[in-house]
């Protein structure tokens, strides 16, 4: 019988029904990635060479005495051509009869994770992933400094079918004007289980899941990584740092390397068990410039695109997931 | 500039970021369905004769005389073959540590919307399907009977990438044991508003729709139908009910029969000027056995699948929709 689970966060329900059920290798796509693809590529905008095809970068890791807007970088960050916000005006609310709206103010931007065009988290050097993910930081440090700005997201999209529209290796950030509700969902929850208990709920997730054992992916000093007890989609993937923090970007140096270590492998075991699957992650944080801080722990959620949600998770906002979290745990220890 | 625009009900922000945005020409598909489909075809299990591959059916609209699971239908319900919710057992609740779970207890049946294998909503005769959205009433009205469900959800997903595993043409019902969370922010939202001005939120989004003109696709007696303020995804459409009214089911026919034309009207509309895109549709309408009533305007919410969602928007539950509703209006008007 199909099992109904509730987040305990956010307190949405999946339903994880197993009889469809299928082995990693029957996710895997059968036209896949087999194409090599070059290390540079003429008409991509992320190419070293043709960084005159995107914004003016904002930032940029480069070799010393290289000039903006050229080659000599590692890592780069630029706005987005198509920015889902501008960075321009002012936070204006307005209202038209029942309908209230505002300006799309906030900044959009991408983080060129290296030059190379066909290389991608799972596949490059440690040390030029950790790099990367450097990065994540400075832009995130750089933006809250930005009053309007109340949250920042940061995120990846990986392959056409999760929605990336270009190949180069890239993540995206985001600075919202507001908590989007998706976020107050889970700060709600938070509060609502720290009033119960006096205890932060990922830190007794970190305990529970610990302890069972049978949903822990692998772990280290830094972090554990599991796949949540209401995971929504086959081999979803939680990486929760082991120590209480709200802020990501308040890591020390040394907690961020073994981020970037332990997410790397994370990606490598994925890349290997279902074929360079496409993917989303994103990274979740406290809200920033509130009038009071938030209680949050920060963490890392990773969603494998191997199932079409249709009408019925778009009509209720229940995820039907055909991999029970117990069995994607087990493959993604086993592959290691 | 792109605008951020709240949903009424729900408050849900979505961006309408229109400077990627494209015209309804190149959403349309190059591979296209251009291959002919048979009328009949062997290996398909909702084709006629081949009803014992799927499980017994609940009810058929069939030819006087002929026996259940076997040919002579035009409209068939069965349970479906691997059903996200089980009818059997009880509703048992349960914890684990900080985890909760429950059986999964409810229904999950498909309807075979018509014999022929090459039909859909679209271009099959508007009386065969008048009979099929009697078909929903029937089996909605019956599931409701159970004390044990909540919420019953009738859509419809056209197409692979809309996740309509069958090509045979088919819509779907699922009977849940809960208001699902989604359904309740609707819920809350219609309370809220109705707190502070003792009038339907739907009501009047009738009203102002109306009078405003920009979004409206096209209207009759009975509806209105038009492109959300707020819409979510390029081509979004709600289809509204124009005399207040909580329950689908306790329409009368003369309505059940007027939404079905304008149900195949909007679809027809949709078929020619995406070339036949893939989609969802869901049709909201108010919880089942709770104990008291709840407030509630029935409506449809047809979702065309043009954009693929990713890390932005699961990270933040904020849609990007780079289509103008007013657009999209604009065009769904014109190519009457």
């Amino acid at each position: 019988m199909p099992e109904l689970r509730r987040d305990p966060v956010t307190r949405e329900w999946v339903i994880i029904a197993t009889e469809r059920s299928r082995r990693p290798h029957d996710f895997r796509r059968s036209e896949a990635n087999n194409m090599p693809k070059p290390e540079w590529l003429q008409n991509c905008p992320f190419c070293p060479g043709n960084e005159g095809q995107t914004p003016p970068e904002i930032v940029a890791f480069r070799e010393a005495g290289s000039q903006p807007d050229t080659p000599g970088w590692w890592v780069r960050t630029v706005p987005n051509k198509y920015p889902a916000l501008s960075t321009e005006g002012e936070l204006s609310r307005r209202g038209f009869g029942i309908y209230d709206m505002m300006n799309g103010v906030g900044a959009h931007e991408v983080i060129i994770e290296t030059p190379r065009h066909d290389l991608h988290p799972a596949t490059m050097p440690l040390a030029a992933w950790q790099e990367v993910i450097w990065m994540y930081r400075e832009r995130a440090l750089d933006l809250q400094r930005d009053p309007r700005f109340k949250y920042v997201l940061l995120f990846r999209n990986h392959g056409k079918t999760a929605g990336a529209s270009l190949e180069h290796p890239h993540s995206q950030l985001v600075a919202l004007p507001m908590v989007p509700m998706d976020v107050q969902l889970k700060l709600d929850g938070i509060a609502r289980y720290y009033d119960y208990r006096e205890r932060c709920i990922y830190c007794d997730m970190l305990y529970q899941e610990s302890a069972f054992g049978k949903r822990v992916v692998l772990e280290d000093e830094h972090f554990l990584v599991f796949t949540p007890f209401a995971s929504r989609f086959p081999f979803e993937i939680c990486i929760l740092p082991k120590r209480h923090a709200a802020h990501f970007v308040h890591e020390p140096p040394e907690v961020l390397q073994a981020f970037a270590a332990i997410l790397q492998e994370v990606l490598k075991r994925l890349y290997h068990l279902l074929d360079d699957p496409p993917y989303n992650y994103m990274l979740h944080t406290a809200p920033i410039n509130l009038e009071r801080e938030v209680m949050f722990h920060w963490h890392l959620v990773l969603v494998p695109r191997l199932s079409i949600p249709a009408g019925f998770e778009m009509g209720t906002g229940i995820y039907i997931n055909i991999t029970a979290p117990e069995d994607a745990a087990e493959h993604l220890r086993n592959i290691s």
